[in-house]
């Protein structure tokens, strides 16, 4: 394994072998793509004029859009071109120039949102939810092991970390059957790995299981944040819409999928088989060894494993495009909340209190069972890299502002 | 009400009171902004270089985009401004030399779609629909009445009249329980009514029922095109998914709310108390006396009414928006299946049918429960105008091929 010599402490989880890419303002007001390595970024839009290869054209606009719609040649190519210009003290006097400290750097929406959706792929939580909203029933619906459930969410509400969440308002019913309006009082989170579309597909036709590299570019870290009460008067019958669609917050770092080569692992065994369209491809696994952190308030409360998820994303994407529904550059689908099997694990706080009834116990001595105005979450997450080293996903964060 | 010196039939639905906007290639492989009067269309693209007014960068690309972004002012001004050149002789030699004949024509996407967002509008269409999948409860869920049901669809695959519709594919489960694969067995329409937003809205903000028209800029007639078989299988707990997003066909033509000034009516009485945000506003009513037919192989076998629709285009832009979700220029919504009281004003096969249990009988004696290949349905539409004249909708138009 080739070495960085931009200096970055040994175990950075942000070496040669993550390079996550991302859209920043470096002061400027304009829009730079970025690769970050350690705690800089290398400003390729401004780099790449001094350097070798023929990359003006997908660093111009200053995001991931062009990269995206480029494919997996390019991506591979800019990737290692990227590794030699980090790596060899050749180019060192030219990309020492374009190195910015992050912390004079404001993240910006890596790429445009096309269509996203959001799935529901965790059996954990999947199953928790069932539990804690229909006590009554079997805590999984009939379809749910025979093909991963998704909903269409609002694109031009995803927005990137570091972005307010102002409280959303809305109807909910209370305990008595009344419905009122007010600002949420039941207001989560939803700690999920979210999927970057860089090629598309045509209409009428549809994306195998094995062709998901061939498409996805990369992953971010994804926070749905979700309004329990609006979304529980709302749901039946037709899903999901005010809870979930005042924001949902990304990673301004997107990873690509090229640096989770190691965190590949084996799905859970499946309990039902699957049809053809869904089915895992035997050695190509899209499992993943991710292991995320929930932060609340600076206090980690939560540490989902992403490695328990049942759907793929490679499912997810075949799924999607089985009807011949198209994907384009910049679609964006997120795994749903991931959730492990311990209390400890769990990526929603409607899940970690059981709705609202088991409060959580903060350090300071406050209690939480759903989000204050002021609070802050912060996720983050590390990846399977070689000989056991963690690969970095750059953090999701987001703080409650009072409801307008 | 001045007429114009067009060629066009007394009683044609497309006069001067009507002009909807489209988007068209006229042969040459471009986009043409048009503005259609009779059977005809003024090329706006062309000709605006050599009228009066500042309307070159509005028409420059060859559609709806930039007209749609520029507001309501600049709707109004524009609109004025064709009428002049329709019906003041003075224009006529110029203005003649850019109107095309439409069967020359080929209709493009009016507008790029943002987010699409589907509703449930209809009081006959829900009660339909929750008689024949939940014949034991209630027909009506406990929020229909209190809040227009709306989910996020597909938006990439909001597609213009004309495009034809393959036949989907997709997991069903059999009377016997088995879950099966293959071409959907149960293919539908749904007629509705779309809204094309103009002005968009910040996050964290919200629109009020009486700012409807500052920020919608017309109609479309769509058919949203339904896999019932698919849809019955996926869509608990999280709404539809696949079972609609193949495809949702919208009209080239976009009627201006304007051209509805006419067609306001007060909608149905109000059972149950409105929350503020929803409330009609007086005097100020958005129910659309708008009567649609629906046909198939060219036959009519539907007549819906949208003037029984319970929720109005401007309470489902005041719900959409009031957690703070943003809208933005190209944002579309529809309303939902369009249903009368009466069995033939259902918008929906699966209401014609009921289920599928009482096929209708075609003219040439063959029946239908759900289309077939080859199929072919035609929305068209007309609003009450002035002196009781009618004002034309474009048709929505799509024919099912087979299964790829």
């Amino acid at each position: 394994m080739t070495t960085t010599w931009v200096d970055i402490p040994q175990d950075s989880p942000f070496g040669l072998d993550a390079l996550p890419y991302g859209s920043m303002d470096t002061g400027d007001d304009f829009a730079h793509l970025g690769v970050r390595i350690g705690d800089q970024a290398l400003d390729l839009t401004e780099a790449v004029t001094e350097l070798p290869g023929e990359w003006s054209d997908v660093v111009e606009e200053g995001n991931l859009g062009v990269l995206l719609a480029a494919g997996p040649e390019a991506w591979e190519r800019l990737r290692a071109d990227i590794q030699t210009w980090l790596s060899d003290e050749a180019h060192r006097p030219v990309v020492e120039k374009y190195l910015v400290d992050l912390e004079g750097v404001t993240m910006l929406m890596p790429f445009t949102v096309g269509d996203y959706v959001d799935f529901y792929a965790s059996e954990n939580h999947a199953s928790n939810i069932g539990r804690i909203f229909r006590p009554d029933s079997e805590p999984l619906t009939p379809n749910w092991k025979h093909l991963p459930i998704g909903y269409h969410g609002r694109s031009q509400t995803v927005i990137v970390s570091g972005s307010d969440i102002p409280r959303p308002q809305g109807q909910r019913r209370t305990p008595d059957g009344d419905v009122v309006f007010g600002p949420s009082i039941r207001l989560d989170i939803e700690a999920e790995l979210g999927f970057v579309v860089g090629v598309g597909s045509e209409r009428g036709s549809s994306v195998a299981v094995s062709e998901f590299d061939q498409h996805v570019f990369g992953v971010t870290l994804t926070n749905d944040w979700s309004a329990r009460d609006i979304q529980a008067w709302e749901y039946v019958p037709l899903g999901p819409f005010l809870g979930k669609s005042f924001a949902t917050s990304i990673s301004g770092w997107v990873l690509p999928l090229a640096a989770l080569k190691y965190a590949r692992i084996e799905p859970p065994a499946r309990d039902v088989p699957l049809q053809d369209y869904l089915k895992d491809v035997p050695d190509q696994p899209w499992g993943l060894d991710i292991d995320i952190e929930v932060q609340l308030n600076g206090e980690v409360v939560s540490r989902p494993p992403y490695a328990q998820m049942y759907w793929t994303g490679a499912q997810m994407l075949a799924h999607t495009t089985i009807n011949g529904a198209s994907v384009r550059t910049g679609d964006f689908y997120a795994s749903g909340t991931i959730s492990g099997k311990e209390v400890d694990q769990r990526g929603a706080l409607i899940e970690m209190t059981w709705g609202g009834r088991d409060p959580i116990t903060l350090s300071d001595g406050s209690t939480r069972t759903f989000l204050e105005d002021g609070d802050e979450i912060v996720l983050t997450a590390t990846a399977r890299g070689r000989d056991s080293r963690r690969i970095g996903l750059g953090e999701c964060r987001g703080r409650i502002t009072p409801a307008r």
